[in-house]
């Protein structure tokens, strides 16, 4: 999606090797005009595939998620990352391995929130080692629902979470696909 | 607001005398076309505040403050509640003790996102206790921004958090005011 690729080249920033940061429009402050444009692209690459809840993972994933889902006039749901008191009861649980705060935890969401008559489109902002959607994967399938696909803001495509995935049969949408990057060169897509 | 507590009598959950739980429209699925008539209303008690930035905490407030700021046309900026390794750099920090988690934490935004030229409004879904409001106030003071209020969906009127940030001078726009509340009974509001 050009205007994606057009606004990482001129907000993003490059750290090392593997740090993208966009968090000027994207994951800490949050430009939700120019997040519409992507939740109308999203629309458009899942048209007439019958999604009836979006899932996603707290918490940069529940801005997109939101905005998209009023495209696709359907709830969101999202996973939460530990168990707090107030939510009871029946859950699926699903263990993640997180690169970014080096540690794994569960991520969780009410089964009562995710039925067998779901279909379900997975949407966040950041696909890497795919761990997190491997995760919200595991809790579409132990909730027997349907998985549409997913649909990913930014691929880092020189890792290997999206390769993986696809060859597992799943559907990814990534809007800009990301082949290389450093911090002198700036940001390489496909 | 009407259309707030018909949705909370019908789809809220009692648990003791102090947990109402709404997350089958909320805080963990989330009805966006319902949120956005919150957002609207919103949207109307602060017209004309001039307000430049929506700031919130993550998790639970990300998707009411998105969808609201689509009506205001301005930035949502999250706090985040632990520094990660890609939040480098200066920020504005401020200790948040929670209720929920039973424990205390910092929440941190960037300085450069949050500057002395902004008009805030804070939005959030839940004000109890009021300690997640006044660690975003504080960072709105220590950034030389102005505050123009807080829009809450949900307050418990029945602890102290409302009253005594309104006593501090500060505007707070509930959507809905609990004035009692138990497993029997349900809910009472203001």
């Amino acid at each position: 999606m050009e205007l994606l690729k057009a606004r990482i080249r001129k907000d993003g920033r490059v750290r090392g090797s593997d740090v993208l940061k966009v968090d000027s429009f994207l994951n800490h402050q949050i430009d939700v005009d120019f997040l519409g444009e992507l939740g109308k692209e999203f629309c458009q690459r899942f048209e007439g595939c019958g999604v009836t809840k979006i899932l996603t993972i707290e918490a940069s994933g529940i801005g997109i998620a939101c905005i998209t889902a009023q495209f696709f006039r359907v709830p969101v749901l999202f996973a939460k990352k530990n168990q707090t008191r107030n939510i009871a009861g029946d859950v699926y649980t699903s263990p993640v391995e997180s690169f970014t705060h080096g540690r794994t935890y569960d991520i969780i969401v009410a089964k009562e929130f995710l039925t067998s008559q779901d279909r379900v489109l997975i949407i966040d902002d950041f696909l890497a080692n795919g761990k997190a959607l491997e995760g919200l994967c595991k809790l579409v399938e132990d909730a027997g629902a349907t998985l549409i696909g997913a649909g990913i803001v930014i691929e880092k495509a020189f890792q290997p979470g999206g390769d993986r995935l696809r060859r597992q049969g799943i559907r990814i949408e990534s809007l800009a696909r990301v082949k290389s990057m450093n911090e002198e060169t700036g940001v390489q897509f496909y």
